[in-house]
């Protein structure tokens, strides 16, 4: 790694850095600001208080203008995970054909969950970090025309791709199927047209570009998701979309269970938050800051996993050189750096870290965090060169 | 009511109180001390850093030094209805029989979920407020050999009755079936031995005697109970016992899914007041609070719904007089008064009112309470009067 081959390890080993607080540039959960947090601080409100109802209406218009939708919106007292299964166990029965568009961990997530319920599953299944294509997933619904729903992860955060969800969208449209996306990394990051692009099931959590601890995801539905769920088979109640949904339309919403009332009202604030900055300049922001974590990392001589293009606005995935432990790297950056970033996911781990510029991030964290990596990727090699002598 | 009668309401109306907070004493979400508000407004950590690991083996040991169980702590990023519903799709199959005692919403609750999984359920049913007998369930068992599992509500909110636990354990035990227990506005309120008594599962969350926001809920599960787990048939991803349970078991515990970390972080903090106060004298506390309820309540001139007893240490639950809506009372509560309570739920809706003494509660919360009450009964009275002259 350039510019740290000299660098005293022994000294930084030693040093103490008792102040030192972690930045959290993980892809997920992320930091979340100073006035969000604050709010979490606030006693807690009853779920049936008029200062709570208020709080539902305006997460749910949030959540609304920032998907370009006027189709409801769900929330859910769970991860990202458990709205994926809601959508599984809304659409599906075990006789149905789905088709999974999978490039890495949570691609394969779709897989196993659809698997579980016994749908007949079509995989369109790509090496993790290849960048799926929508002319691919044309010719499969060409081939399969008894598939109902296609099931694609807008944003892969095991890889860094971020697809071209409005061509998808236009194939999944024209052959006229469910368009289920995870957009749990991207949203809020990257811009999304639930409306004008026709998204049946859009699905994300409060703790990625909604800057909000995890415990509360959402979904937005569209007309046919909605008549979908009315007509599936498969059991479900806690998750189960039309009685949640019921309780929370209208102008006096409420939960049909005991919502997460403090991640509910600090996404209310994450959202002030977002609508103060802008939409724009949020999405020009995250392209910049994925720049300038894509350019910091190049210099460092690393390469890159994640696209080096514009498209890779949500984390930046780096390769390890060889014989360089990514858990290592990891480990010594949150130590002795106080910088927090995620290893490979599954199958990755060991071989690439990833930096997350999603959400409540500055360029300055991107160069700290950058720093750090060169830091902590000059230890490991040093520490092995060590070992081998 | 006693000593309201010449108050005068027009000026309380006209009262103007900016600087009020409200007391939150409902039966969940209770109030949250500030030194749990504190850790919820810290940064966020990641879920494989080391302090946050510390921080599930906090919240395992605590939780499990309450229940008096060596049995393993399972976390769930969900609230009640999510632990429940995964008791019943982790043990049974659509061909099992099971037993429901349901005295109330909740009880009714068992039967909605084991009905819509398919179970063959047999309800041990009791008008709502009605106090089960472990008599009724050992004939219940004698007579229904096929039964596999018992569910039950151990103190059900809706109607403020705590049934006698350990006997009902007693007679599961001997009759040798599985016993599922709803514990969720009984732990840590009032006494629970899992170890002494037999318990396969007991599922509570975090917002009630807990005392940390709503989002989080766990379950502690019995060798036999991850028995029935391994050999159930029905499909389960987000709520599978046996994968969440095995990333979370061992000294480097972590999660299947990202987990609800600042409540988590927030339940450790409340252990460890809970560690501080000591369980016998939180027990006591609560049995003292349903006391000082009860007698102001009676005061009052107000009938009793719950028990008038000291079982009746987690909610004291009111008739209104006739012709006053509950609603109406609880409003005006929350409005005038600064305090929150629970109107009945489902069919006791406007009939009772529900007075939370559970968690952070103090005896002048309670007498504040009741003084609130007091005051809103004889304004919605004296508004019934005047719109009948």
């Amino acid at each position: 790694v350039h510019g740290l081959e000299t660098a005293d390890f022994d000294l930084l080993r030693e040093q103490i850095d008792p102040l030192r607080e972690q930045t959290l540039m993980s892809p997920g959960p992320t930091q979340v600001p100073p006035d969000v947090l604050e709010v979490l601080a606030r006693p807690v409100l009853h779920h049936r208080a008029p200062q709570f109802r208020a709080a539902l209406r305006g997460v749910r218009s949030g959540l609304q203008d920032i998907a370009g939708t006027e189709n409801p919106v769900l929330l859910l007292a769970c991860t990202g995970t458990g709205a994926m299964e809601s959508a599984v166990v809304n659409i599906c029965g075990p006789a149905d054909t789905v088709l999974v568009v999978a490039a890495g961990y949570f691609g394969e997530r779709w897989i196993e969950l659809t698997e579980r319920y016994g749908c007949d599953v079509v995989p369109l299944r790509y090496e993790w970090g290849g960048i799926p294509s929508a002319e691919d997933l044309d010719r499969a619904l060409r081939a399969r025309p008894d598939v109902k729903a296609v099931f694609l992860v807008h944003s892969e955060t095991s890889t860094g791709v971020v697809l071209d969800l409005e061509r998808f969208a236009t194939v999944a449209k024209s052959a006229d199927v469910l368009l289920v996306v995870d957009s749990v990394s991207s949203f809020a990051a990257v811009p999304i047209e639930v409306d004008e692009w026709g998204i049946d099931v859009l699905l994300s959590s409060s703790h990625k570009a909604l800057m909000t601890p995890p415990g509360l995801a959402f979904l937005i539905l569209s007309p046919a998701a909605l008549e979908a769920a009315n007509e599936a088979l498969l059991p479900r109640f806690y998750l189960d979309w039309g009685q949640n949904l019921a309780t929370q339309l209208g102008d006096e919403p409420e939960t049909w269970f005991s919502p997460a009332i403090s991640l509910v009202c600090g996404l209310e604030a994450a959202l002030a938050r977002i609508g103060r900055e802008g939409l724009d300049s949020i999405y020009e922001r995250h392209v910049q800051l994925g720049r300038r974590c894509r350019s910091g990392v190049k210099a460092l001589g690393l390469e890159l996993f994640s696209p080096d293009d514009d498209t890779a606005a949500v984390l930046t995935a780096v390769r390890m050189p060889p014989g360089i432990d990514s858990s290592s790297v990891v480990r010594i950056m949150h130590d002795r750096w106080g910088i927090t970033i995620a290893d490979g996911e599954a199958r990755l781990k060991g071989n690439i870290v990833r930096i997350g510029h999603l959400g409540y991030v500055s360029g300055a964290d991107v160069d700290r965090a950058v720093q750090a990596l060169a830091g902590a990727v000059a230890e490991v090699a040093e520490v092995q060169r060590t070992e081998v002598a």
